[in-house]
């Protein structure tokens, strides 16, 4: 009886604050919880007092309170409260922001986690050592320390309420809740401020959106926006409620400002990809709507070209139309000289090789190769012209994939080919010959084979006379 | 007629604002373009607003109006415009910046563009897949999204005067415009603001210094110049007039402050080789004036012992003359080190080993791994040291070179000169003997001769006394 | 009689700065000193007007006379001075913080640069040409210019009260002075403001902690608590005299909060370590009172469970006791890891090779290879989850690591045994077998096994089941 009691209680405390957006004054539950907390842990409770949450009057306990049927409730000084609060806690008034996240691929984040193919951090770079409660068969700390902090745990609860410690601490952006929803609001709105206007701040996405295999915090710090956003930065109006470009500022733009914001035609989005019309993770670039299919997600329906005019839309806040028709022209053209050049062949070259290879992955050296191939350098030259980071596409990207392409890749596969051709095993020489046959492909595809000397003489010629041309222009 | 009389115009538009430095009102086609572009493009009009341009009712049309010669003017709602502001267009205004910057290496920084040698980007990376309405026969993706971005495209234009997406946008420092005129003021003074507090931002410099063949943005950071910056921001003074250490700021310098800006003693400029006393670009260090001479620039009249005395002016601002002249004295050894135990040799090397190497450039591994050595991480070194970035100076520059020089260059070039010298062929016998003699001389070098096991009892003896009396220090 | 004379007053003087904790005026000598110095260097000048010791009256002459005894004493415009301000200067009034920092290993990081080991800067990477007057025998420059700017130099006095330029300008935090203390207090508070607040700046500590070998500088940036700083200096309060993270600045912690500053409950301190539970400088990581021993300071009386209480009392400002137990469970997890699958196997291995080696360091490839795994990659790996920044942990980390334990250390040892145990001479087979048997040892054990495809039957099944389970967790 007391718990139906309770159950509508918080069913009322929940319908006023959806209906008025605010509570009239802080809980009592609340105050007491702070009484101790101020104490304890101050910090938190002055973030807290920082926040708009205080103005609303939603205190510790309208976000922790919890019922009885939660997984990971517990009684903590006569309140059942839980320690995680979930998107679908927050969704209690911010149910529209959280429905959007749900649909994105950042709630889907700690996928990858479950894949068979998810040897590197469980296999090759850890062990099944990091016994907890919850796993009497352990985990590997290599990935609860690195792949989880940003993709997400799932988080398992003790007894007692008390989460497993190698599940928690964790704000990975695709974390599995007790609750059964999926994500941490806190993975950008950091605790207990929950401002937007750190969200709005490019290190907050560089928690995860950055080093050698994605590093668009670097390459935003090298282009043109990152550049006026730090010379800016006490210009850039961040707190403000209404953050339209052209309106409240005009400075430089931020990740959010492009891929989250409003626009004076477009609504704000927790939904991060409705903006991209690459999606530059597979080896192969693909269109975001062929991955939302493969994720089962509602944007399976909603095309690049339909993406690319959202994102063409924040464009216009600061630039003209044939400056932003030209860049997607520029970006375009490397994100097809990549795939063409380097992926397609790359990948039909390592298919070759397979059958030569160790097939434990990762035991041959040519796995790390490929893979940093495409996965490291290659989405570093597409990211890097997608953001207009010159050194990340160049240096950072195409450079190292070119050179990894032909001084390493190449001549190892050659090697691995001449001496299966060597080998008794017929099966062998046959995967050899195979092998042999396909770089030759290769190397003598138009895109290639400059390597083997055989630039022909009008291309040759062609690019001696632009030099020509060229230098001429330095002596007017 | 209309034409002269139009030509007329501007002329007197231009004296006008060449004599009193502002106009008297806003134009009435520049407000003709504001009432549109207020609403398309809203953050350009205030941007433009929060600039001295708008101070000095130099609006939209006072810059970007064109003559029916101009190459890449069209007519646009009745008015004759173009797209690009050249230095050119600047220079009505701004002569004595636009003529600095003219005779500056940042004027030239095209010029690689041009080189026959400029093959990692168009072959080696990139194709002629990026077909074009300007290059029929292609360009590579690689070299447009990558070089060209900072070191400037040659502009083209298309019929009615819209511009080639191969070469715009692109505001990279050198770039070849339309008019002939050579250089992007925005490449610094970034649209629409033209701010000079921006430009004396670290960050501004470091969309192009950066990265691992030239990291001075990073070094910067890492030293105490940077440290000081980043900490004392808000009392930088940023957006004054006037900008003189120890008048207007004393917190920190920024990269313009040493490079470009005022001192109490000598005025600002734009061609920031002035203070620069090593050229550290090519393998092996050189002074400014001799490759100002290549490059046909009126600073081959002006020594490096002239441009350190400039850049110690500024030096003095915040130090003494003992310290600079002592970290003169260590930047000297730290580049005559590189020069005489690596770079030197190493030219000497890889000539002994060409005729034995492919022809192709960068088809051998022994390409790339030279290039690196001087090209990136001699460089990191070099740049390390001239801007007391420590970390740049040993690991990622004299560490990574030494790695690279005896781990992998040395015995690749051994292998190499072994099967030469086990070669059928004559001539390829006669190199492979040669190579190993160049090897042999320069591993028993003074300074290599520890690879060989060749210290002598001496030195060796002198390094475990040194080593003893330093720890006495500690028992002290 | 004189010199007495000279000697008391200073005593006095000193007493009374003492006393007090600050003059009443600023003497005549600084008075003095300032005329000519506002001329020629008027940022210093500037910098002391904005520091607490103009308040304090403390000027130029009251930190810069010296002794006729001092060694590195010179009459300068009739005044008896010194350049060097050393932390004996400065405990005259900071003899606490001196006497703290004494204790630290900071004090004691100049001590790597007398060990005979210290090969790489002085003979790999160097030579003794870098000659000054102090060095008759020579430096070498990237010793010089790379590790002497971090760990400190020994300053060598010249004729005439001048430094010598291979030892000065140098900050070097554990600089060994010419009157015997150790350490340089501006290399964090910086000359002439030597403000807390910018010692309380990442930044600061970025100088030498960044880069390959100990990226904290970097993993900062990426964790949650570098985010919240940078979006929220403003609100940081860092130049507040008293700094208590909950009482005076909630937002972020930096460097100094966590290691350095006052908590509610504890002081400040200025030895560094006093809050750290894992040395992770060496190959394995050992407890920090094991590695004060070994230096001979009294921290090896402080166990490494005082240490964390100590640190521990720090994150409670800010987050709940269950909280930070399960944060070090998963950091003590990682270390770990690393420590039993990389660090031991590969000293045993390292160890067995040895025999074979070139015997002079780092003439071998497999010198670099190992250096790299523990020194740079097997460290990022441990701070990045001390500090938690994934990526740091994760992709800089332990795939390094594993990448380049497998594909490069492995193999190349195997080659190395291989070929050992075909040569002629018997010493030679009989190590190069050994070498064969620790291989084969390392490769079977649990850790590794799945390099040599002995993943059992019953695992492979475990991590099929579990990847099942998992992605029936998206199913719901």
């Amino acid at each position: 009886m007391k718990r139906i009691f309770y159950f509508v209680a918080v069913m009322l405390l929940t319908l006023q604050v959806q209906a008025s957006g605010k509570l009239d004054k802080l809980s009592n539950k609340s105050k007491k919880c702070m009484e101790c907390h101020q104490k304890t842990s101050p910090a938190i409770v002055e973030m807290w007092g920082a926040s708009k949450h205080f103005r609303g009057k939603v205190g510790c306990y309208e976000c922790h309170q919890a019922q009885a049927t939660d997984k990971d409730q517990f009684m903590h000084h006569g309140e059942r409260i839980s320690i995680i609060v979930s998107p679908k806690d927050c969704s209690k008034c911010h149910s529209h922001e959280v429905k959007e996240f749900s649909e994105s691929h950042h709630a889907q984040a700690a996928k990858i986690l479950g894949s068979l193919d998810n040897v590197l951090a469980e296999v090759v770079e850890g062990n099944s050592g990091f016994v907890t409660p919850a796993f009497p068969e352990g985990n590997s700390a290599a990935a609860v320390n690195g792949c989880w902090q940003c993709h997400g745990s799932e988080v398992k609860v003790l007894k007692g309420g008390k989460l497993d410690p190698a599940t928690w601490p964790n704000t990975g952006i695709g974390r599995l809740n007790p609750d059964g929803s999926r994500g941490s609001c806190s993975a950008c709105h950091s605790r207990h401020k929950f401002s937007v206007e750190q969200a709005r701040n490019p290190e907050n996405c560089g928690k995860c959106h950055m080093g050698p295999d994605h590093p668009q915090m670097e390459i935003y710090k090298e282009s043109k926006h990152g550049i006026a956003y730090y010379a800016n930065k006490d210009k850039m109006n961040m707190d403000n409620g209404k953050w339209i470009p052209g309106q409240d500022y005009n400075a430089a733009p931020t990740c959010a400002t492009c891929h989250m914001s409003a626009t004076k035609d477009m609504p704000v989005t927790h939904d991060v990809g409705l903006r991209i019309s690459w999606n530059n993770r597979p080896a192969v670039s693909i269109r975001p709507e062929v991955s939302d299919k493969k994720l089962g997600l509602p944007g399976q329906h909603i095309n690049w070209k339909t993406r690319r005019k959202n994102m063409k839309n924040v464009c216009l806040s600061c630039h003209n139309g044939s400056y932003v028709d030209n860049f997607y022209t520029q970006y375009d053209a490397l994100v097809e000289l990549y795939n063409e050049k380097f992926a397609k062949p790359g990948l039909k070259l390592m298919a070759a090789a397979q059958p030569l290879l160790n097939p434990v992955k990762f035991s041959n050296e040519l796995d790390f190769i490929w893979f940093e191939i495409w996965h490291h350098e290659g989405r570093r030259a597409r990211h890097g012209a997608a953001m207009m980071g010159p050194d990340y596409t160049h240096w950072h990207g195409t450079y190292e994939v070119a050179k990894h392409f032909y001084a390493k890749l190449i001549p190892k596969l050659k090697k691995l080919a001449k001496e299966a051709m060597a080998d008794s095993d017929a099966k062998v020489q046959k995967d050899g010959k195979n092998l042999k046959k396909v770089i030759d492909e290769v190397l003598n595809q138009e895109n290639h084979k400059w390597f083997l000397g055989k630039m022909s003489d009008k291309e040759r010629a062609k690019r001696k006379k632009n030099a020509e041309d060229f230098k001429k222009r330095y002596e007017k």
